[in-house]
């Protein structure tokens, strides 16, 4: 691959995009797209316009325009653009955490009899806080599996842990340190012959890898909309369940949103048939605007041209690794094979955090995970390979002055 | 009292800010702040500045700049204003209804061996709804006490319930229907007399009338930032702990937010010693930014001078209702009692629905709530008595009409 990033960003279908973000002025090159998305410049705009045509002028009237839909509305719109989800399977609420854990509670509530929940040692804390929890409060047991540091979860190794027990099998698609991407249709098939449900943690993947939740059979899956979805430090996130199994789904954080007719203020809780049985407070309206713009840029870039971009990028962060930085010790620390990698690539290098401390002193963000991991995650719709090719020009500056 | 609300405008040393709420063309009265406060005009600019310039601009730097931590210096700011409540015991997340959910289900783990959970029968829906839930997958009863519907829970119908089985006692300090007040230190007295931990719903309260958590003995509350704290709409909620009950207080949502030390991603799920523990997930940082624009506004105007001209408020409305209203059927369904009124005041009619409806059309925006009541919430900052005495009059012309 040519190390010069001139050539690649003038063929960049994508490289429009770039201008249409907010300025981050003093920044050399953003790395970190994977972990906090860069506002599009509508956003701020598009915000305050709602605080004072919406909000303001509407007043409690919103409520039947259309806000109290919006968990449903910008699910559909999501679940088609980005997780090949047909309607009525996603809502946008609450944080990544307190999704994944009405869904995993409503899941092993709907595999009764069945004692293990199948956790990956490696994934991301929030993940297997909350499994570690639920296996408590429940009577279950955790059933770990141990992934290659460098790589991820594997069809075989889900095979050789589920069973009868099996009431779920949790996992991140896109593993937050690796960048590993599972075989999300195999693993369920594998879980589903074993009788088994399967929790996907989207978090790492939403906007940057094609997802294909309902031709792949997925049961569950929650995620993040402030990554490569733009939605804003904190934003609210996502949920999925498939449609014939939302008669099953018991969430136990039973809140009037997730009744249904809410406003009849009845006795008694009788979840909502649908979707909105996941919910539980009040839409978050206002925090889920800067998705809005987010999702009409990504719409109109096409999710199969940003993960083309994604894998170039990837593959150039890599050959530049390879050919300038690996004489520092510095080493790959995701797939090699594009077919399972993710948006981003780690790297592995002693000295990591100070390295991270260093490169941020001189504009340029990347990520620092424990132990040894620098994490480079340029997003298509903002970084440009120049972008890249400067931020790593940092990292084997530091390098080279020891 | 004077039905002519020019004098009370005149005297009403709040009536400035007012004219630092966003305009709201075309509404002759909002009378429902008690559901969704107005926007300040500034908090529309502060936003866009936070995308521009901070999330924008610092990126996933803003995250050790202050973003962390907002759950816990918002809760402290917000803590110190408007709850009496000292620093470390309070924090903003998620929504109410996923808050007191953390709360309880914490509540009656720290109360090992007592099986029952008191709660109002005509409390908001989502508290009960959730109690509900909670009692059935605990194993727990619920102890169900039915309050008058044009008052509130008193003193002596808690004693008549609490007991040695008596774990939780959930309740809403101000009545989101008849917007009674309840007796908070009492009840408090009596429940702990009984062994008992106390929960409270503050979403009526907070930002109304004045509350002081810690000289009350309170141990637990959440609440609502949407109200009269103008959080936006779905804003995130806030909790309350007190201080020496965090060690006790293990919630099941646990995720990486939670966890002491939680970039270190380590194994296994331990909870911050301090109000943190309350987390699960990413703080919602910009679902925040309207309520910093509010609390500061109401520091500015202080808690008493709201307290004493929502007061006045709704004494005027009272009075109105008295005179104008009581011919064509309509009663006060809340207490005339001042002091155990919380900021705002429900009409019964027949014919609400159709009345609210009616009002609406004609720009004046009350709030119906079922199964007859006109629910009429003045916020101090945002209304003045005319506003309050043209709403009321729309109402008498449709009363009038027949």
């Amino acid at each position: 691959m040519d190390l010069d990033p001139s050539g690649h960003d003038a063929a960049d279908p994508l490289a429009p995009f770039r201008d249409r973000f907010s300025p981050a002025p003093g920044v050399v090159a953003y790395l970190d797209g994977n972990s906090l998305g860069r506002p599009p410049a509508a956003t701020a705009e598009r915000i305050a316009a709602f605080v004072r045509d919406e909000w303001g002028a509407r007043l409690i009237r919103g409520w039947d325009e259309g806000w109290w839909e919006t968990p449903t509305t910008l699910g559909d719109r999501l679940g088609a653009l980005a997780l090949g989800a047909g309607p009525g399977q996603v809502v946008l609420a609450d944080s990544t955490t307190v999704l994944l854990y009405k869904l995993a509670r409503a899941a092993v509530a709907a595999r009764p009899g069945r004692t293990e929940i199948v956790v990956d040692t490696r994934d991301f804390p929030t993940d297997r806080y909350l499994l570690g929890g639920i296996a408590a409060e429940r009577g279950l047991t955790l059933r770990p599996i141990t992934t290659d540091p460098a790589a991820g979860v594997t069809p075989s190794q889900i095979a050789d842990v589920v069973g009868p027990s099996t009431a779920l099998v949790s996992l991140s698609h896109v593993a937050y340190w690796s960048g590993w991407r599972a075989d999300m249709e195999q693993i369920t098939g594998i879980a589903h012959d074993a009788g088994a449900l399967v929790l996907w943690d989207l978090s790492h993947s939403v906007g940057s890898v094609p997802l294909e939740l309902d031709g792949w059979g997925a049961d569950l899956a929650a995620g993040c909309s402030y990554k490569y979805l733009n939605g804003g430090p904190g934003a609210p996130a996502f949920a999925y369940a498939r449609r014939d199994l939302l008669p099953s789904l018991n969430q136990p954080v039973q809140g009037w949103t997730g009744r249904r007719d809410p406003f009849a203020m009845a006795p008694g809780y009788d979840p909502e048939p649908g979707v909105r049985r996941l919910l539980s407070g009040t839409p978050p309206v206002l925090g889920l605007l800067p998705l809005t713009v987010s999702l009409e840029m990504l719409a109109e870039a096409g999710v199969d041209a940003v993960r083309a971009k994604s894998e170039k990028l990837t593959e150039y962060v890599i050959a530049l690794v390879d050919a300038r930085l690996a004489p520092f010790g510095v080493t790959i620390g995701s797939p090699r094979d594009v077919a399972h990698r993710g948006g981003h690539v780690t790297l592995r290098v002693p000295g990591a955090r100070e390295l991270v401390t260093g490169m941020q002193e001189r504009g340029v963000i990347p990520d620092f995970r424990e132990p040894d991991g620098i994490r480079i995650g340029p997003a298509p719709l903002s970084t440009s390979f120049t972008e890249v090719r400067d931020g790593l020009a940092v990292l084997e500056e530091l390098l080279s002055a020891g």
